[in-house]
């Protein structure tokens, strides 16, 4: 490749196990608002970046509609370089639905096993580590966690490990 | 570019701030060892990866004896995705030096700028980032800072804001 | 008061919010292990301290028969000072019985809003509020939360605030 | 005792490495504001609570003059229970100014080993344990490390182990 890796991305936030947080009052873990903003200045990214919140549900809520939303921002996109934050459940589902449209544009999804607001989060790593993919794949969608790229038709989560792998 | 991601990666430690921890007997930030291992079980990695802990130092102490060290490990590394872990005040020096052996392999230097062990730390996201870029980019050698790819010959630390730049 | 600080404790461990950890797996909060002994590490306690882990629960879980054993293992405590961490719901129930007992100790029942594994937890605040509390305080069963001491007898949760106050 | 816990503190921020934070433009650990409002908003205080910020220094700096300014704080305070937060370093010796003083209220000296913006800080902790001593000690003035409630005098720093002991 001697393409220079794109030089602007856009994130599209669905929600999902990384964007949940604890709500002392019920006990529990639920939506309230997207850490993106706070995870990016963390990270102190200078790159020019679109943040886009489309949704902020658990991805076994995540209906073919929302789906096709999904889809819809990622071909309305400007930039070329896209993530998705998605919850792991249902990630690969999504992908496909992505993956199938073969857009001109790098989609890249992630999400966290544990929630950003929780010790131990691998939500910040995987974040960039998507960020990077989705400025220097080709054009396709994709799944980028556990620090590996699955192409969207080969990729399923294994729900007792708690991993990604190929089919 | 058609080729897949690379499916391996050699992580090259050599110190910096990413790494430095709180001594609380001596009341300042001093190097005892790295975190990295802590940091990729956080990240629930499972990629294939070799770690090469070579230095543990502050970069400004870093001498042209050591950026031998970091390019030999480099050319001796069997992966072809190198990160290398180093302190951001001589960073764009270390990669001059991978640079212009123009090894037959992507080689991204990263660090932080806030250590892994205070509060609102890059590192995570840096680490994720550098690895994602080590996996897609062409054979080179890169700075990979600020959510953005640098290519080794166009990159200098802007030092009064904290930030990487083109020159 | 002329007397002393105490100078030895026991902390009795019975489980709630303060104890959570996230199953990355199941994707909720639940019980494996308590975090006192990392807590009271991190605190760098050199303070003469027994740790005693009686039950790992949820405190609406918490039936008579719990209750009695608390109680038990207060009455059993060769140290007169004892700290309870117990679930905030049922927190002032089990206070109750253990005031109504009478015993010739300070018992001091803490717990937390949020998780000592989530960021922003109140863990380790009331734990050192709680323990500072059972050392000086005269014998008699208390709640110590927000960073108040209230009496056995008259203090209740307000669940909707999340809060303790007077009833 | 059968006085009841005092029902309001004031706590005093001098600084120490409680305070400090990470510059991540200098690279090392400063003071720029205390971190005190943070840490009791996650503390979910809801004891009526002055906070009165006097210094922000190592307290290695500290002069007599500023002693004074403590002993003056101390003394003019309208709350009598009240906690100091003070550098590890001269602790004792502020601690000595104050006790000498034999004012009609119960002063706590406290501060951490590691600064609260750094992973694994002891702040939290102390602050809610010298809060509880503030709220139930008789009058005087105490250090209050390492979970132990020390007497101003007979109190010093073991600087070779970072912990506080009897003399």
């Amino acid at each position: 490749m001697t393409a220079a890796p794109r030089n602007s991305a856009r994130i599209i936030v669905t929600g999902g196990t990384f964007d949940k947080r604890y709500d002392a009052i019920k006990g529990e873990l639920t939506f309230s608002e997207t850490h993106l903003p706070a995870l990016l200045e963390q990270a102190r990214v200078t790159l020019r970046l679109a943040l886009d919140i489309r949704l902020l549900i658990d991805s076994l809520q995540m209906t073919d509609a929302h789906r096709q939303e999904v889809l819809l921002a990622c071909r309305e996109s400007p930039e070329s370089a896209i993530v998705v934050v998605h919850g792991t459940d249902t990630m690969a589902e999504t992908a496909q639905v992505v993956g199938r449209a073969a857009l001109d544009k790098a989609v890249v999804f992630t999400g966290a096993m544990v929630p950003y607001s929780v010790q131990g989060s691998d939500a910040p790593f995987n974040l960039g580590f998507a960020l990077a993919a989705s400025l220097t794949l080709p054009a396709g969608a994709y799944v980028a966690m556990n620090a590996r790229i699955f192409p969207w038709d080969d990729v399923m989560k294994d729900r007792k490990e708690g991993m990604f792998k190929r089919k």
